[in-house]
This record gives structure tokens, sequence and C-alpha cells, in this order.
């Protein structure tokens, strides 16, 4: 592989977490807390009330954050970083798992895989946290373009501006979303007139495995990945965590999750249809041309944050809808979604869920940290558990604290959510008791590209997934002009709503190989 | 011209004006008052500050700032902006102002030359201004390089990687500053232990016309471009606002000021002399070099907020050491440097110094601005001025208000402070009762380089002047990492010290032209 210039490598706005000092935390923190507080200036409220929660947050959760200086940081770890580390690949090898892909994707619930964490596990659990970064890395956050909120790629050449083609896998549909109910800072919108689209976002997408990544995992996998908040602080805010029936039986989960995986318009240009029927639609049609084929199916449903519940909200209607097919759900940093009749039912249907989550981190303990905590224990003795928010699967539970390459002190809740911070963690856990695994490969710089988890002596700037100039380039006169999206890359709904003459366009695309997806 | 490709768009981390929000309008405001509060949290306690007095200023200062919704827009200048003027060149022509440089120069203190404001002068004045935005543009502001407070690149690229070859400019000599005085947020330090220096940053330059500009001109210009800062607020609230003499009689001069434009240390790297030092060994070798060669020899000192401040303390030294230069002052948003006696003394010796300044700016009112300007009428009816702060020179007063393209509510102080809001009212300011001139050039976009001063409708992002992933790029092992700066861009003391040999190298560079310097 050449040096990528600068030119070739993709660009996007990543909304950094700490551009916006302050709110993040700040509204984290008060997501389900209410305190009464003196009347007070606006700006003067919130910041009294943030120093106050921050603190009775930290040990009320128990979180034992060391305030005061870096621990010493292990030296082996950091040669490897400054010398070899920066020479070699940034990818662990691909191991054939053909003959234990059931057990990796879950079927006995990953017991004995987790602690030690199984290097084959770990290896797949970073390439679906790719996966659901990928939707955060080319999304178009940009509030000046007409193309804010959409994907910045079309789908053809979405893993490949994104190095990710690595992965083996092909995105074969766009998800869109929109929601009823209006929830400040979820939608992405731009602040002009003429838009792509007024009322969705793009919410991830579903992908498949080409042959030589079906033959090395065992089975032709389906990858749905659903993007979540970078910056989920506000959209938490405004849950009132209300669970909502979904019609069977007692089970209820969180209706701000499922109006967005639900909502549509006929009015609207890319919900026409709820993000629950495009993304069925691809999966039915997907299992059946495989299945058609003989081969072995499986459906991996991923998603950090946000896109973790949607990851559980469409595992539960996959199940439904395909009852013999493999699913899993690998979440990162995800709240809870339903009760727990919720969680039985999708236990259940054999629905496998493995939580990736954490320690220091608050997303995961939402909706109704502070009161459900105690409810639970209340719960499980009165058994009127239904109206309770209760997790699903297994965890995999991280700590900050078990990376030298991270910073210790501080109280950093957009840096410890962060889905890289994620992807690091998980790339150097070997088990609880263990300290980082010292061949762990994955580029550390990455953890910084929208927070500033990495410690100083590291030389990684904060937040620098930036674009060159925000975007702007200098024309033939001179002047900073804003460019246009290349004409391939601009959303069509007509386009996009085409399955099938995408279908024969990809086959046209790629012809002489065989069959759909195979590249 | 073709369209410049980001590989070749010179780039640089401008610390955006809007990045550290609250503390610089906040520092700004706090500089000169002090008001008895509560005792309340550190945090609070700056924001509530920062509240009252924000109102009590606008008031005070009678800034009629507008609150309310945006003025109608003025659409003709909309309509060029949108159309034509995107194709259009950005400069004003260059007139021939040979038989006019005196009084362009400010023989006659720009008398019926600044309402109207005479096209030649304004095209001077904007000239000059880029100068100063030079020193800027190539500083390096990345705490994480050990580059940082130097200059990006060495000398004879500077004006080549900004695009401002167009002026006709050669630079001779770097200048470096340090000081004595500890004065938080002047001194830009990096993070790292080994540094090119500990104790100075770049602070400016020295610059001479070339021959097809001196003939443009009349007269062979010497410029010096003094940098200033572009989030001046800490570092005037450091400011003591203590006059001291400088051995002339009554003269006083700030002495935080003073401090640098005069420290040196023997220890240092790079101000084993002064600035002071440097700039003037410089300037009388230039002046030497092209008296003898017959010319006529002009001094243009430039410089914006501290950097103008120091350009009038570089014009009194030099109006002490060479009595029959004319020597002009172009200053932007400057601050008051000296007393009374300061400036007559600057006026006596013949000093021309034109202020720009934006109305809205409170810089141009420090330091003791609250103070002074009620002891000011004091003194002048007691006699007693020599401890008061007194400007120099003729001032040509902006108003952020007549420019269409600017937003209007809010008290956005570091945007109207911005060297590049300067740069854009004066290139559309025709005179104090006219509307923003139709056909100003100047690309409007740069105004949101480092600030947000543009009005949405613009589409020109926020603090847009950046790098493309703040500086990393990613090596043929697909992981991202900081390159070092290219050898000929390395700060070296003992090449930059070495004038002749700069001399001896560049007429090799420039072999078969003559004289020196003419590019």
């Amino acid at each position: 592989m050449n040096t990528i210039s600068s030119s070739t490598i993709p660009h996007h706005h990543l909304p950094a977490a700490c551009s916006r000092p302050g709110i993040n935390q700040l509204s984290l923190i008060r997501a389900r807390q209410q305190v009464v507080v003196e009347p007070q200036p606006p700006h003067e409220k919130v910041t009294s009330h943030a120093a106050r929660l921050a603190n009775s947050l930290s040990n009320l959760l128990h979180l034992h954050l060391e305030t005061s200086l870096q621990k010493n940081l292990q030296y082996t770890n950091w040669n490897l970083l400054n010398q070899g580390n920066r020479t070699s690949p940034t990818t662990s090898p691909k191991e054939d798992i053909s003959t234990k892909w059931r057990e990796i994707h879950g079927s006995c619930d990953w017991e004995n895989l987790m602690d030690p964490l199984h290097p084959w596990l770990r290896r797949e659990i970073v390439k679906y946290g790719e996966f659901a970064q990928a939707t955060y890395d080319a999304f178009d956050f940009d509030s000046f373009s007409e193309y804010c909120g959409s994907c910045r790629y079309n789908r053809h050449k979405l893993f490949d501006k994104l190095g990710l083609t690595k992965n083996g896998y092909m995105v074969s549909k766009y998800i869109y979303a929109m929601s009823h109910i209006d929830v400040p800072s979820w939608l992405e919108r731009s602040h002009l007139v003429d838009t792509w689209s007024k009322d969705s976002n793009w919410m991830g997408y579903v992908a498949v495995s080409n042959d030589e990544e079906s033959r090395r995992i065992g089975r032709r996998d389906i990858v749905v990945a659903w993007r979540g908040t970078v910056a989920p602080s506000e959209w938490f805010e405004n849950i009132q965590g209300k669970l909502e029936p979904i019609g069977d039986g007692d089970v209820k989960v969180e209706q701000g999750f499922r109006n967005i995986y639900t909502s549509k318009n006929e009015s609207t240009r890319y919900n026409k249809s709820s993000a629950s029927e495009q993304v069925m639609k691809e999966v039915r049609r997907l299992v059946s041309l495989y299945k058609q084929n003989g081969e072995e199916v499986s459906l991996t449903i991923t998603g950090h944050s946000l896109g973790g519940a949607l990851a559980l909200l469409n595992a539960y209607e996959a199940a439904k809808s395909l009852p013999n097919l493999p699913i899993s759900v690998i979440s990162f940093g995800a709240p809870r979604v339903g009760n727990a009749a919720f969680r039985d039912e999708l236990h259940q249907m054999g629905v496998k869920a493995l939580r990736v989550v954490v320690k220091q981190d608050i997303v995961p303990k939402m909706p109704g940290f502070v009161l459900n905590e105690g409810l639970q224990k209340f719960n499980e003795i009165t058994g009127t558990q239904e109206w309770v928010y209760t997790h699903v699967g297994a965890e995999l539970k991280l700590d900050v604290r078990a990376s030298p390459f991270l910073k210790r002190g501080g109280f950093n809740l957009p840096g410890v959510h962060s889905l890289e911070t994620y992807l690091h963690l998980a790339d150097g856990f070997l088990g609880t008791d263990s300290t980082f695994r010292s061949d762990a490969r994955r580029d550390i710089a990455l953890v910084n590209k929208g927070c500033g988890m990495l410690a100083n002596e590291l030389r990684i700037p904060e937040c620098w997934y930036q674009l060159d100039n925000k975007g702007l380039v200098r024309n033939a006169y001179g002047r900073w002009v804003k460019p246009s999206r290349e004409p391939e890359h601009i959303p069509s709904p007509s386009r996009e709503a085409s399955v099938h003459a995408s279908f024969v366009e990809m086959h046209g695309q790629y012809k002489g190989r065989q069959p759909f997806l195979s590249v």
C-alpha cells in the first residue's frame, strides 16, 4: 500500500465532541436528574448544576475517576508505539474461523470466549465496530451543505473511501430514518432552504460479506450498521424515558427509539417507508437470495449509542420475521431499550446480544440510570418489572484505565462514550485482570478523531478528524468557495429505492464475477 | 491561474477565535474592570461577571449593538457575490502611484484622502494589512509540534506559500521576540521538551519592495510587519497598564509592550539580540544599501493588535536612528502605547501613523479604556497628561454595520477585532456616510478564517482556516502520524542570524537579476 495522499483521504465533518465544551457532559448529566436550584441567570444555572452533578454522579456511579496525575505509563507499550509499531500493519491476522463461527456469533452466549477474550472474537468485534464507525465517518454534518444529514458517498464507494474494503463486505442498501416525535439534536439539519431532504437522515446501511470473507467466516454474513449520535447528550436529555407497548403481550420499548425506527411519511422523499421497512425488505431479499443458493446465512446487527438501541429493535423484528436465521447484535455503548419482557422475548427467539460497554460511560446506564438501578431490585421482589428498562444479552466490560495510552484524570464523558475509544479498548482487551494487549495493532491515533482521550505524550491533536479548510477550496480566481458535491455522491431517492436497478447496475459493474456482491 | 489543489494550499493552525467560547470576550471585558461579586465557584463567577459586564460595556461604549434580527440585506451586494463576483479577480487594479507616494505614505497626515477614502490609499492599506495577516497565517500554533511558536515556512517561501507574491515584496529577515515579564498567553509554547526555542516566538519580518513594485509606488519601500495576538483577551488582561519612562524626557510607554520589544537573553537561541536590535539592524542595512544606489527609500511599519503597538515603538526608534527617512505606521486595531509626550515626540520627528479602527472593537480603547476616557479630559485641563495613554496619528474609523455581509446582532468581540474583518471593512469603505463599496473585490470568505462574522446566508463555515486532519497524514502502513517539518522550513538561528550569508544565498538563488531582492 502506498502512502495515501491528502486528496484521497476521506474527509468528513465529525462534529467534534470537544468542540462543544460543557454542553455534552452537562446535558448528559442532566438527562435524568432534576435538582432544584436557586433562580440564576441561565448560563450560571447550568454550570453550577453540572458541577454539582458531576461530583455526585461520580460517587453515585462508583466511577472512581482519578482526578490526580497520570498513572505511571506502561513503557513497554509506549515503546511499541514509538518505534516498530508505526511501521506495522494496523490489523490483526485474519484467521479462518469457519469451523467456529456459530460460537463466535454467540450461539452459546459467548461463554468462555469473553474473559479472557478469544482473539477471533476480538477481531470480529472490532470489525463490526468499524462498520458502525463508518456511519459517523461518512456522515455529512455540515449544516451549510444542502446534503447535511446524508452520507457523503454513494453506497458503492463507502467502504473504499473509508479504507474498509479490507473487511470483505459490500454495501447493498442505505437506510434512512425520520421521527414523528420532535427530538431536538437528533436530526441533523441544513441551514439552507433547498436540501436533499427536510425530514430524513442517513441512518445506516445493509452490507454483505463477499465470497472470500464468507469462506473465512463460514457463512454469508448480512450486516446492518445503525448510526448513533456522536454527541448523545442533548438527545438523551430529551428522551422522556417512556416505555410503550409494541403489541406483543407485556413487551414494551422506549418510545423515542421506536419512533425513529418506525416513522414514515408519504410526503417525504426518503421515508415513504420507515427505517424498519427499508431494512427488513432488504434483509429478507438477501436472505432469500443466498438461501436459494444453498448458502448458510447469518444476520449481524451493529450500532453505537442510539445505533445500538436501533440494532436491538431491528433484531427483535428480524427474529419475528425470519425465525430460523441466526441473529446477533454487537452493540457499543448502547442505552437500555425495553423492559424485561422485551429481553425475555428476544432471548426466547434466540437473538444473541453482545453489549460492549465502557465502565466509565454513562449512556449504557440510560434511560433511567438513577431510578432504575434501585427500582430493578424492587421489582425483582414485587414482580412488576414490565415498566422497568432492562439490558439484553452478554456484556463485555471495558475499562478506560486499562489502556496506558488514555488520559486518566477528569470526567470526559464524550471521550469515554466515543466509539473509537471503545474500539481501542476492545483491541487491547485480554481479560478483566490483564494489562493492555502488547500486540494490539489498531492505530491508536484514531481514538482522538473526535475527542481528546489520548495522553498528551502521544502528540496526537484532539478532534483531528477534520476537513482541510472545512471543505472550502480556492478557485481559479483565488476565491474560497464550497465546491458542489460530486454528482455520483448526491443522494437520489429514485436510485436508492430501486433495489432491482441497483442489482443490475452492480452486476454490470462487476460483471464476470459471480455471485452478487462478490468483489 | 489554475485552481490550486489542496496539497499546495498553505495550511496553518490559526487558533480560531471562536474555538475558545466565552474566554475571549470574557477576559477582554475583565481586562480593565474590577467588579465586586459574591464568592461563587470559579466558573460561575466568571460567567456572571461577563454577562453583566457585556451589558454595561455595550452601553458604556455606546456600541449600539443591534441584538434584534438581521437588518435588511443590501441585495445588490449579495447578487454581486453570488453571481459574477466568484469569478472575478480578488484585487483592485494596481495604479501607478509613484507621483503621489508621499501623500499616500502620509506626508500630509492623509488629509483629504480618508473621507471619502482615496482608492489608491485603500489599496495600500489592504496591502500592508495583508502583510500583517501573514504573521498569523504562517504562525505555527500547534502545541504538539516542536516548532510551535515559529513560522511554518522559511522567509524565502513565506509569500509564495501565502499567495502574497502578488504584492511585489520579498522577505529579507525574520524577527523573534521574548519577554522578561511573564505575560501569560502571549508566548505560544510547545508541550514538548525538545523544541526549536523555549523562550522566543516568531514576531514578524522585514520585507522590501522589488523593482517592479518600487517603480509603481515611486520608491524602495521597506516594510516591517509585526505579529499581534489573535486572541488578545488574556493578553490584555495581563497588561497592568503601567507606563514607564524610556529615557526621553517625559516620554513613557506601556511596559508590557516595551518588554517584548526590547527583551533579550544571551542564553537563548533566538533572542541573543532583542526584537528591537534585530529589526533596527536590518532596517539600517537596507536603507544604507538602497541609498547607496541613489534610490528613494521609505519605511512602512504595520501590525494588528499587539503588533500595532510594537509597530509604534519600532517607528519611534527608527525615527530617532534614521532622522531623514520617511516613516509611516499603518496599524489595525492597535491599543494605546504611550503618553502624550510619546505622541508629541513621534509627531515632531515626522512619524506618520494611520490607525485603522473598527468602531465596535474594544482593543483600541485599551489600556485603560474606562478610566482613560474620562481622565484625558481631566488632564487636558490640569495639564498632567504624562501618565495618560494617548493615541497617535490619524484614525480611519470603520463600522461593522457598514458591511451587508456581516452578522449584525450579538457582541462578537473576537470577531470585530479580527484582522480579516478589518481588511474586509477597509476594502468596502468609501466614506463615513456611504454604503459598502459595490466593486469591492477582496474575497469575503476570508473574514471567517478565524471567526464567525459572516452572515449565515453566505454559507461560509466559521473558523474554516484549518489543516486537513490537523496535519496528521496516513503513512504507508495505514497509521495516522504527524509528519516532520520539511528541513528547509525548520528554523535555524545560525542561518537566520547570518544576513551576509543569506545575502549571498539569495544572489545565488536569483543570479542574473539585479539588484538584491528584485524578483
